[in-house]
């Protein structure tokens, strides 16, 4: 008899009316019945990426969908601007240097988000960059990036706007269309209620126009393929026909809350557990933290591997240390989802609790006190 | 009120005990609890697939672990021999075309195997082709191909032999290692009882060595650096955790009935699916049938399409139709996975059923009166 609680930037908790859904029998995928599901949940993929783009769903992590970003795009030779910021920009980076593609990196220092001027900058001095690759929120570190204002800057220009939207989708605002951002990817396993293994592009008229002229391989990941299935409520290959089920239901329930309330919750969750944590004497890891997930410093004597690895084996919450050169001098809490005020209490407790246990000196209660005085209300 | 039946070669029917596992809260990858369970369903991979070779699984359908085995033993300009007997055999063609390799087709018609001296010619032919791409069951017109014969002649040289077993998995058998297979694709959603979304390849030592000279671009799908998380029981990106959750559930039911015992029931219902449609007056399409699917051709005068849809609207048991240009010409009934005799009983009284309707001459009954026989001891 355990209780466990996920508190992880992806996998986040799944409501129990998605995974009820899910574990009906299944159904074939080239019938009328899977055909208006998958409808639906592109109309309710529309909503939620703020779009009346196109949005493609691909059978794989988010990843693959980072990768489609690239290879439908670009060229061998061709330049791509990359901010990189943390793990996930890198991993752009990463997937343009395995296709050959020449990559102009941002280098901003962890925790940090990207001024317009730099981008601005980049831009002018190479204007022949095809594609301009930035997280909306860079999860290594819990930070949110200002895509608006560098949409500002790239819809002036021929270069295509790729934003990794993952783990930010749902949290952080993205408004697709009225800030004009031309590609955003995103996965399932996030403020989308689901279990991995879908991951989707919203796609702009500037972005199919750029794919033409792209040469690099691909077959699975080819968009232009999965765009002549959209149009007839298809996908080239076997879509995952659970996973496509959940999400009816996900949606469903996102839109019963609306987007605004959507954004609002995140928001005030995120706000209460930033001062939670502050008022236990921690600091904040990234100077532009996300509403999706809470990056914390790891104070000094304290050994956070240690912290993460209590909490979960011991008191059965699970939350995120650092990554890569991060690991053990952070530790990450997401708030992310399907989450609500006592969600973010449990958090925070659970935090106190762990941290207690290895002689970090601060009074008992006083994050939790601190949250429930800013969720109280709604 | 409606009861579904799911007689397609994929999705097939998953178990409701797998669905149930599935619907449990979800679990963060990078802990020691999935770790556990990601260790378990490896080593019941391994058992289906008979092998002790190492197996990647991947996020994506069935064709992302084809693509896999093209763009990870392959460099542009290289040769690769395909057989190509039907849609899945040319989807080989197609991503070899895709990625700049040559393809030196071996073409047989549609609803027949390859036999071991075409193939033999054409290795000798063209020692320098570096793999041969070949299904094991070619879904599209229900035909098993003879893998042993074929691996012989492969075994002998340094070509790498491929096989996607994706809908032949558990229903015909495939000795990895005792015919020296090299790469043995599959999926989710066929012999192992499960939605789509997972894809496999279990990998030989030949194979990775021929890994170390490919250059063909890939990120997502890079088995090398699967294989290095895989030796750390780990995934390079998110694993599609409900999924691999569920397929461990759906090993221990497969490993509890026995490999053997599997492949005897799929033969046997097979076998029954097969006598019960010829004693209606109808003709297989295959000469050489797999013990997955059987696909009949639509007798003179009938409407294959309107069969297949009246079967699905009208009764609620969904069988597959032709694709491309077997469209209207056959009528495909899987016996796959978590069936059992009632199943093809179900299967076959749905098709005289269907066919009395739209007008077509045979005594009711006298098909399912054969599957009763066949299928009334175990």
């Amino acid at each position: 008899m355990r209780k466990k609680y996920l508190m992880t930037p992806g996998p986040t908790p799944i409501p129990p009316e998605v995974l009820l859904e899910m574990a009906k029998p299944i159904l074939h995928h080239r019938t009328p019945q899977y055909q208006a599901i998958f409808k639906e949940v592109n109309e309710g993929l529309k909503y939620v990426f703020q779009t009346s783009n196109d949005i493609v769903t691909l059978a794989s992590s988010g990843t693959g969908a980072m990768e489609a970003s690239i290879v439908n795009l670009l060229s061998k030779g061709d330049k791509a601007i990359v901010i990189r910021g943390g793990k996930f920009g890198e991993r752009f980076a990463e997937i343009c240097s395995a296709y050959g593609v020449e990559v102009i990196p941002i280098d901003i220092p962890e925790g940090n988000a990207p001024q317009a001027p730099i981008v601005r900058d980049t831009l002018a001095k190479n204007p022949k960059a095809k594609a301009l690759y930035v997280n909306l929120c860079e999860t290594s570190s819990g930070s949110v990036y200002d895509i608006k204002s560098i949409a500002e800057i790239t819809k002036k220009t021929s270069t295509v706007l790729v934003v990794d939207a993952i783990s930010g989708l749902g949290a952080d605002d993205i408004q697709t269309d009225n800030w004009g951002v031309d590609i955003v990817v995103s996965g399932s396993q996030k403020g989308l209620m689901m279990p991995p293994g879908l991951a989707f592009l919203a796609i702009s008229q500037k972005a199919w126009k750029a794919m033409e002229s792209s040469t690099l391989p691909k077959y699975y990941f080819d968009l232009k393929k999965a765009k002549k299935a959209l149009d007839k409520t298809d996908t080239p290959f076997t879509p995952a026909v659970s996973l496509v089920i959940g999400l009816r239901e996900a949606l469903r329930m996102i839109k019963e809350e609306t987007a605004e309330k959507m954004f609002a919750r995140h928001k005030k969750l995120a706000d209460a557990t930033r001062e939670s944590v502050k008022a236990l004497g921690l600091e904040l890891f990234s100077k532009s933290p996300s509403n999706a997930v809470t990056a914390v410093k790891v104070p000094a004597g304290i050994d956070g591997e240690k912290l993460v690895k209590n909490l979960r084996d011991v008191h059965g919450v699970t939350i995120a240390g650092g990554q890569d050169e991060l690991k053990g001098k952070i530790f990450r809490v997401a708030h992310l989802g399907f989450m609500e005020k006592f969600d973010v209490i449990t958090a925070i407790s659970a935090i106190e609790i762990g941290l207690k246990e290895l002689g970090y000196k601060f009074e008992l209660g006083s994050g939790v006190k601190v949250a429930e005085k800013m969720l109280a209300e709604g």
